[in-house]
């Protein structure tokens, strides 16, 4: 077990913008308030160990999801070159509970899988030269695919509309 | 030559997520206006080229001195092997400014040089597991260390001093 270092004021902002996030959304991942949450990067209180872990998890969760789904496209690309894909994203909270509930419990909230997507994007781009576009969901357009098409929901038919839209 | 491809909406505001950027600070250095940048987030004007460009340089530029910091940090580690190390940052722009204006060309913001350091915090816990401590320059602090130490100002005497800080 490594020593437990509590993380000085300037160190608990930057992991609060290095997930992309607001005070407000911290607070509510960590179960403290704003004011907590603003006191700990102003340095007026320390932040406890259980929201540092709590965001280093999350943060563990997104280089996960990044490596896993890289690993994944290389095993893709390998089949079926490409240049360009497109990756669903989701457009606010409520579609992403809908619609990718099973990210629900390791990135609760639509702005982490959003920055997931994002660095899934980078490292694609670094490492197999691949171009990925996010492509938030729009649920109307999606909808008249499947009809179109006579598909039913699932992660694939989402992948499939959204090709559409590179 | 890549094709260019415009980044859409959720893209440009996870880019600027990405480096812990204000919608001030992205129009500040890509000589847009806040406006604009909010434009280009909510998709109703397209984020240009040299904005894009300008964005992915910074992004670019901290990855290298993540690269190279990590790379010395490494080579330090093998001579003395430690497993806490002091690394200064620097509390708002006018610090940075007179103490650290090689870096203002690639990294124009201290936010950038912050954010920068955070990665190599992370980079030096996951590769190399040494425990790295951003510590804020303290000017008032920093001062009385070399009068009592008798050193003059140089990266290695801010070195020493945060060493001081751990």
């Amino acid at each position: 077990m490594t020593k437990f270092h509590s993380l000085n004021a300037i160190e608990s902002h930057c992991l609060r913008l290095s997930l992309g996030l607001t005070p407000t959304q911290v607070a509510e991942l960590t179960q403290n308030t704003e004011t907590q949450v603003l006191a700990w990067e102003q340095g007026s209180s320390p932040m406890p160990e259980l929201a540092q872990k709590k965001l280093f998890d999350i943060n563990d969760n997104i280089e996960i999801l990044v490596v896993n789904t890289c690993d994944s496209i290389e095993s893709l690309f390998k089949k079926e070159p490409k240049r360009r894909l497109a990756f669903v994203v989701y457009p606010n909270q409520a579609c992403y509970q809908q619609y990718n509930p099973e990210f629900l419990a390791s990135l609760p909230l639509v702005e982490l899988y959003a920055m997931a997507a994002w660095r899934i994007k980078q490292e694609c781009k670094l490492v197999l030269d691949v171009d990925i576009c996010l492509v938030p969901l729009d649920i109307e357009s999606y909808k008249q695919y499947r009809q179109q098409e006579g598909l039913g929901e699932s992660r694939e038919s989402r992948a499939k509309w959204a090709k559409t839209k590179l």
